[in-house]
């Protein structure tokens, strides 16, 4: 946590240690009445700089004008766009502080030094140049930065794609040093599962980084996957907590041993990916690299990825985004005319995540009997060293959750 | 009008001259068709440089977010907060340029170098540096300017206040050396009076600059003020035209000279101030110069002022706009204790404007007596070489409109 003399005009040297970076996202940001709220919490716990994202629906309001006229988004005016919402954001807090007699710095990327590539609305952070943000502490300001954007080397401003606003907290907690990072958010946690549709569900107090990690990139969406990795990569201690009550939250370490009897952490689920299947005869184009290198250049994330030689010939399958879906189909087919393409949409994924998994043998097993005895069928499988998950049909993906969730979790108090 | 070359790849010195800056209001920036149809007008009469205002209504918005917070607004976070509506509209013209296969130059006050004193929420423009536009031009991009905003030394953003973008498409068109700026907005031009209360209502096709700053300042609302100051100041032609007609426009110059008949260019009427009238009984404090340096320090300004002495003391009376009536009573009362305070807000005023009065004898007398026989009585008169305005009840207002339009404008058919 930081000092009170974040806020007074003692100089930086005397700070013995520069405390937590907050962020506070959307909903947290969502009215006057939360931003004031958000206000009232700085005023309280005393955070060294404050991250904040657009108000809630603001980014897709923007994002609906730019796709009127155009739907390009590799574009420095898209970008342009989008980041205003954040710019409001700052405006709005930094007023609010003010009020409350605090001096506010705010600060969007340009200012505070947060340098990215020329990826334009998906940029990656390359750099924070801390210093404008010490500057500010040192005259007893509370920097307000503006998250979600970045600026290139010449200038141009840079958006960080969705759920940027974690990165650039994690990022800026490192450029400066800060011991700490608070995501704030509207849930109370990272869950062991959904808590919608597993009613078991509950607060994971502390999780592991490579837990998170799979748990983000699994679909559970309370924190943005690169934010996890370079908060691991720096150091920085990420800590999830709810604006709106007082809960302990989620903290996570590089604490590598689950607490007892603790197998299996999480049950994460994703229902926005499709299958392909892509089959072809003794052709000699048609092989993993070719067609995932022709994916690649169309920036087309790929997941579960399997290949099979049968006599027939090779056979790919692998899961896209549904949103890539039209442009994966079009892609193959006119680089590989005769290759038969199979598109299923009603898939999804379900994930066992947990660091308990490297040293407990047959998790792997005990997940696939249950889903066996209960009629769900596994049509592709995945693995890490701390995670397993299966391509099952969308239909079963509550059932799955349910019941994984009760074999590995409810029942491991 | 720019040649061609401003689109394509020649070099500036290929240029012959920069011809036009265009500046498109709120009104013509309202909605994604409006800013389609901007678009296409851009690829037709091929500007130089392009001045945006915010979406109309946008402003307000965001005006009204902050007032929300705070009824502060010279701070930094305001202007922060406020720019974003221009940001938006560059971005947004931009995508429809793009789509039309011209490269936009989407540019804010920071990169078009639009610099500022950091009088936040109504910053005065210091200086245009024109390099980076003219560097723009010199690549074949067609820069897309943020109106209404600029940057401070320091680099902090700041506002220049309500109609701003008029005045930064006139200082732009200044630090590129642009030929003429055309204001586009939604009207055909300056009219002769209010057409809505005034049907004989007629475009004025030319007018001279010292005539158009009288209609602007006595309320007629087509061009802020300021704009039009320094059009006349650095030379630059300025032209006011309907981004949804083909009408000719009003087109502003320095001839001096009224067309035969035309004593009277305009009748402008403002309907926004009220009336202060202080008196005192031999008070060593109170006089004039007093009084106005009060209000000065308050940044109040101060219209119509005439002063009388009486037997029974001193009165002063003046007007000050609506918004600024409480402020003005309460910094009188409060230095002023023992002089008599009267505010009377009904009131409105009405202006004759023309070249032709300089040489044209009994004008004001004329409108006197026109005002008089309709039974409208005078509250107070101001006049400057060009202009007569009188201070008059505000039920009154349209009728004197009608009359004197007839009078002088109508009749001189």
């Amino acid at each position: 946590m930081a000092t009170n003399s974040s806020f007074t005009n003692k100089s930086l040297s005397q700070i013995q240690s520069i405390g937590s970076v907050f962020k506070f996202g959307g909903t947290s940001m969502g009215s006057i009445e939360c931003i004031e709220h958000v206000a009232d919490l700085c005023i309280k716990l005393k955070p060294a700089a404050v991250v904040v994202s657009a108000m809630s629906g603001e980014t897709n309001r923007l994002i609906s004008l730019a796709n009127q006229i155009s739907s390009k988004n590799n574009l420095p005016e898209y970008d342009l766009l989008v980041a205003t919402g954040e710019q409001v954001s700052v405006s709005l807090l930094s007023l609010a502080l003010r009020k409350r007699g605090i001096e506010p710095a705010p600060m969007l990327a340009s200012t505070a030094g947060i340098l990215t590539d020329s990826q334009f609305s998906k940029a990656s952070i390359q750099k924070v140049r801390g210093d404008a943000i010490r500057l500010a502490l040192e005259k007893g300001q509370l920097p307000i930065i503006a998250g979600f954007q970045g600026v290139t080397n010449d200038g141009k401003l840079t958006s960080l794609g969705r759920g940027g606003s974690d990165t650039s907290a994690v990022a800026i907690a490192a450029g400066i040093g800060a011991k700490e990072c608070v995501i704030y958010t509207d849930v109370d946690g990272v869950f062991t599962t959904d808590p919608r549709i597993c009613p078991n569900a509950r607060i994971i107090h502390n999780i592991n980084y490579e837990e998170m990690l799979e748990m983000a990139s699994q679909g559970s969406k309370v924190l943005h996957i690169r934010s996890v990795q370079l908060a691991a990569k720096w150091g920085i201690k990420l800590i999830v907590r709810n604006t709106f009550s007082d809960s302990k939250g989620t903290e996570m370490s590089t604490i590598n041993s689950p607490i007892e009897g603790e197998v299996v952490s999480g049950i994460a689920a994703t229902q926005n990916e499709v299958w392909i299947q892509a089959g072809a005869s003794k052709s000699p184009v048609f092989h993993l690299a070719s067609v995932f290198s022709e994916l690649a250049e169309k920036n087309i994330n790929v997941d579960i990825i399997t290949q099979s030689h049968e006599d027939l010939g090779t056979k790919i399958n692998f899961t896209v985004a549904q949103y890539d879906s039209n442009l994966a189909m079009e892609t193959l087919n006119s680089r590989f005319p005769d290759v038969t393409l199979k598109l299923r949409e009603d898939v999804g994924k379900i994930s066992i995540v947990g660091v308990g998994m490297r040293t407990h043998a047959g998790v792997a097993a005990r997940m696939f009997q249950v889903l066996a005895s209960n009629n769900i069928e596994i049509l592709l499988v995945t693995t890490s060293e701390i995670k397993v998950g299966c391509l099952i049909p969308r239909e079963k993906i509550q059932h799955a959750i349910q019941i994984l969730h009760n074999e590995f979790i409810s029942l491991s108090f």
